[in-house]
């Protein structure tokens, strides 16, 4: 790394995931339109053809005359070499296939539990969090060894057991997660705004919110604009849009986008416990009793969110596998649009660049009063030169902090359960999942199932 | 109070509740047959000629010759004179009547709840703990008012709920909680010997143990009989039963008594988490998510103990009335026997009698490190002169801690709920307990009955 | 308070202390060159004179054309009426006069005791604290009253006792305080730049730094500018004038201007404990025990700052309110030249016109994790709207936290003697002092003469 | 081991510095008179020849015909071979020779610093702990690696930073240090009784305390016999002896006997503290500010206690010397009398044999609230079958507390310094003791001084 003239060269980051169709390139266009940051981005992944097509992507973008930010893609065989020298390390993955996610999201079904996400908790983020730990281990073992003072950005779910794992093997690491649902909420309040007072062209990062919980169940206890409260308004517009729930344009409505949703969750999380919860409502459901909003498809359309399918999701890569063959030779051009994203932002701040804060997923070192240390939480954080110090949120009221809570042990045992590969163990902390909610013979046998659906990713496990 | 020769003369205990045909009995036979101790026994109850009645059995007690305790009982009309002078404050008292009480055990029925006591957790433990906090409170009034200084034990349930509101309202106070249920299972672990090793005569004194968790839902960690680690031997023996159920003799099998059971639930709880619940299964069943235990009458019954109905207790009553009137008119005499309870041993260590190692419900002050600090815990306490010093339990493994974490986060609310009276926030507790597991709106159809049903005792609220 | 274009109209603050010669024409200047706001300052003094005369010289200011910031001054006979309605509280008194700061300074040279200020800790600042306590707590009362919600500012030392004392009397207040000392250490790191590498025109806002500690004793364990790490500069840097102090400028040097100082301190303490000691030295060393900086004025030489003298301070009062006649009558104007404190840069901040991290003294909410909650700590905090967030600081290193701790005690033991007029505790308090350091004999002499002289400040003591 | 009619046979204890001349009579002896036990003990000592003698002795007390307690005594070349299947450790090692003692004591007067003891804090105790430091690391990887499991008794001073060495480098060690000196304040509380009510033959055991604080600065904030308070009875008995001194018989005066204590400095203490210093003084003297009771020769006869100079002890160890030689020789017998010792007991409680409430060294896990986690308090603590369970003793007051910090954060940094040999975070560490009260340059010099006269004991250090 050097630094000269306002702005930071040579820097080096390890993209762990590198093949992604989607994301790397968001990330790749947000470099390039970037002028103060400069070096190599090295891709990896055990996909390393996809990886070498997005090398191919990104040089090209690099030999635009339109773009500002200039890097130089490289691959490689082995974590070892991305790490190496490595001043930033990316990591963003899809822990197994489609096949796996499709056991996590639908296996439960048979047993009448309805995911609209399956990333996260519930069964299907348990099973995920299961294939995932051994990656992580392996990824935090690499970074103690080869690029130890490097900081580590996660982009990948399950976000909390993700960056946990990290922690838990190597306790010096400085890895941080990020995740946008929080700024979904922001544009809401923005969106509210025009709404309800007509304000036009208010950008989500004008929206001040203090932050605290964990990730995709992170909640907002105080929101402004400038000097206006929002929660007097929030209270208003929330109960107009209760019952038909809030939706800003036709094409983004929650019956034609999966991943969309009219808020419905969202507004009644509210009447009910007085914060603004800061996700979307697909996310949100699932941290709540199964009775609550998924008990059944008639419940979750009458919530107005969806249930995302694997068949949708397969769908949509072979778009997104079209568009990269096209991105490849040429056939196509990518637009430089700003993702919105913050992940450059904050590279940016560790490296002195600027002061910023914002929103992150770390270990609790009492940034919420009331949550065990140690557990990853999601609180806001000033980023600074080579320093992320969370900002004091205090305590979560009593009733939230008992919805959070349990999730909190139940990722703290998450965790014990993949590093211990101790099935018996695994299985009670399934069935302490509140969106489980099954006896436990009923239980082991979804449990055995898919755990056997996921098998060939569970190096180490009796199954 | 007047110390001289090994015992303490002269002290004044104030009875609430004093009334209680059952407990008081207890109470007065222990203190009769104790010789180091003496005074004067202050029954009050807001059923002033049932508190004369035990005051004439009492007296009777003193009368005898086979009596050792010699204690002057009298009865008062007002909490202020009880309490005026007192050392020591027993708090007993049915917060309710049987009406009420079958509101709470019965009305959840109609919504597939069943429980089987009712008085601690779930809708009717919550309900139960609503028309108790108000009278808590104003024995917290009166005790800071009129006995700051004396020593006062509840033994009232919800017993979390009691001894928190007790605090809350003044801080000073220095109250704790005194259950036998722990001593059930140490009970059990010397039939245990029995069974398994042949060994006879072990009293529970003897089964030395390490506990930690909130009333009614206490775990041991560790238990001796002498050098002899009773863990392993607990496996074989839990293993041996787990299907037949155990149970020591015919006439207290869970089949004919309400209040027994077969243990096969501390069984099944051992076999998953590993340590020893310390609890009634009756009890420990509540505290387990709705589809465990408690799912419907048959997983009851194949579970093996009982749903206590109310109609039983309003039968109990009638002979413990008809047994009040033999005993005034003194037609029956109480025999001397022990009755097991520790409670006037802890009397005793307080005074600085003899230090007493016991089982106590006090605000946690770090003796259980993974839960909140205030709350309401159970654990082991060292009982000396005007001193209770708990004694550290540690952390509870991360899967129990989070099954009783959610009751303590509750219990807080609860406590919160019946001093704020808000009813939208109590909803919301009430919804959050594992035993309801409803939907929002058919949980308030069954919290507006419940709470119609207790309405005479909710002074304040607006229902 | 009103909200409009931007800008936040009809602000009330009220200025308890408002006749003081000095900080007030700081604090009035700065909001008549303050665009953004706008209201009514209310000047309330002990001395109604002097805050009339502010007054008149406020109003002056409102009606130059040269002023953007138009206020209207007043002044009021009450407490009550100073806050009643007031959106913010700026405390900035003299607890006493001379003649009581004369004492504080110059009685403990008698047994060789030297202090550099006599204003936070040692003999001086206890007996200051002493005087300090009642009339905190009649303003924390008054607050509590009068303007419940409103954000209090405090400038008066000691601070640290100030702060605390307002929190002990009414714990639900929106109290911080607010001192200058770090900026000073941020200034002396952008003279560095220039003066090691020659860049030029660094501002101290430049200077990004990670500040922990206490008021006076501050340590700062993260500096940066821009991407630069300061920290290997400033140990050349100290080393560099290690010998021969540094100054920037003739003026400006410790041997002419009682309140310079050569940083020789701080680049002792820099040397010693590694982190940057982030006050004037003059402050630092009287943190220090006895011996250290504070040894006798050879010592004080040596290290090349001042004792500033009680008649010093008088001479310059006399030159102040020379000016404050000037400047009532008209013969003088005051210069529209900002500042540099932050205060009103906080108080935007608050009303949601920007967020800004600064410094500022709190109780520890754990933002200081290895020094107690509760007491009061100075670290870097988020101004928000309507609220401070402090920015978690982590651990002092394990040398530097004795040192802080050492005083974060005896000032939480200094606030119970000044509020229970203890006067033997007092004492004890007194005599823990590191610079102090006398046999209990010659204390309690000092003690008890000290006490004598500021005895008219002590109501309720028994002298 | 093995259980057997009330009595644990086999038992394997292994003695690091079985070769001591006086302490390991003591444990042998007690262990001779002991029914419960038996086992071989297995002496470990450099000093192999003194080991041998002791084994001599010890095989010969096994041989008596009036002795119960009948063990093997062996010794061994190794620590690996007497620690391989070890249930219990005992340490108990003079750390150097008295040549650096004489160091330790003695060099520190020619700046004017006296110490009573030199063996736990001040300048002598920091150099004690400097070359114990790495003994004890050699120990804790020894016992990681050979006795992992066992139970691990120290009585090794400095204490505290033993224990915590201990910890340090094998966190999951069941260790815990022992030190009879609350004994001895005990017995001063039972003589009391004798001189102040005439109550005869009350045994140190009958008097019941609270104790807190850290090794030799102890604190009992309550203590009763039975029923009755000592609190009101020891003001009137401190006040009664304050200026004479107590002293119980002429022979055991401290004029007479260096190692005795005329209680005036504990006398002191109470008046100024209002708790009971549990020490001998010449303990409690060195852990205060050092004008107070160390600050010259003429003080401490003042105070009436001894210095004990290294010269006593040199004379002290002749005899035991002698002896020695008399009990291998048979020439002397020992004579079988209870120690007081409570090592046995802890033993017989660590066995499951009875439960023991006994005062023990041990990391706080928060039986002290306002002392650090981690670092080694004193307070009581449970002893049971294979479990020490601290009790709970809250908070210190904040006086008592701000003296007992600085010594805990100077010994964990004491720690940190024997472990890193950094020689200047060393030096900074010493300064900072209240005992030592220099100036860094004067510091500087005997810090020096003082390190070269230990160097041989400080492996790895840079000297």
């Amino acid at each position: 790394m050097r630094y000269e003239d306002s702005a930071v060269k040579d820097i080096k980051i390890a993209y762990i995931g590198g093949g992604s169709r989607g994301w790397a390139w968001t990330f790749m266009t947000d470099l390039s339109m970037e002028t103060q940051l400069g070096g190599t981005l090295c891709l990896y992944d055990i996909d390393r053809e996809a990886a070498e097509h997005n090398k191919t992507i990104g040089n090209a973008l690099t030999a635009r005359n339109d773009t500002k930010g200039k890097w130089n893609y490289q691959t490689v065989g082995s974590l070892r070499e991305a790490l190496t020298g490595a001043d930033f390390v990316v990591i963003s993955i899809l822990p197994g296939t489609f096949e796996e996610m499709r056991s996590d999201v639908h296996e439960p079904e048979k047993f009448g539990i309805y995911q609209s996400v399956g990333d996260s908790v519930g069964p299907g983020g348990f099973m995920r969090a299961m294939r995932t730990i051994p990656m992580y281990v392996e990824f935090a073992k690499a970074i103690r060894d080869y690029s130890p003072n490097a900081w580590v950005i996660n982009y990948t779910n399950p976000m909390t057991v993700c960056v946990r794992t990290l922690y838990e093997v190597f306790p010096q690491i400085k890895a941080f997660g990020c995740c946008h649902e929080v700024f979904g909420t922001q544009s809401l309040l923005a969106l509210m705004l025009k709404d309800m007072k007509g304000i036009e062209g208010v950008k989500r990062q004008d929206i001040d919110i203090s932050v605290s919980g964990i990730n995709h169940f992170t909640w907002i206890s105080r929101a402004s604009y400038h000097s206006m409260d929002l929660f007097p308004l929030y209270r208003e517009f929330s109960k107009k849009y209760y019952e038909t729930g809030f939706s800003d344009k036709a094409d983004h409505n929650w019956m034609n986008d999966s991943f969309a949703c009219a808020h419905r969750v969202k507004f009644d999380l509210f009447r009910r416990y007085g914060q603004i919860a800061a996700a979307g409502d697909r996310h949100l459901a699932e941290f709540m009793p199964r009775q609550e909003y998924l008990k059944d498809p008639e419940t979750v359309h009458k919530w107005m969110f969806g249930l995302t399918t694997v068949d949708y999701r397969i769908q949509d890569l072979h778009k997104r596998l079209a568009r990269s063959k096209r991105l490849v030779s040429g056939e196509e051009k990518i637009e430089l649009k700003p993702s919105g994203e913050e992940g450059i932002l904050l590279i940016k701040a560790l490296l002195g660049l600027q002061d910023k804060v914002s929103n992150v997923n770390i270990p609790n070192r009492g940034q919420v009063s009331n949550l065990p240390l140690g557990a990853v939480v999601e609180t806001n954080a000033l980023f600074r030169r080579d320093e992320i110090a969370p900002v004091l949120s205090g305590n979560l009221p009593v009733n939230i902090q008992s919805l959070v809570m349990k999730h909190v042990l139940d990722q703290e045992a998450t965790v014990k359960a993949g590093l211990t590969k101790d099935k018996e163990f695994a299985l009670q902390v399934f069935l302490d999942d509140p969106l489980v909610g099954l006896s436990e013979s009923d239980g082991r046998i979804l449990f055995n199932s898919m755990l056997k659906n996921t098998a060939k990713y569970l190096p180490g496990w009796d199954i």
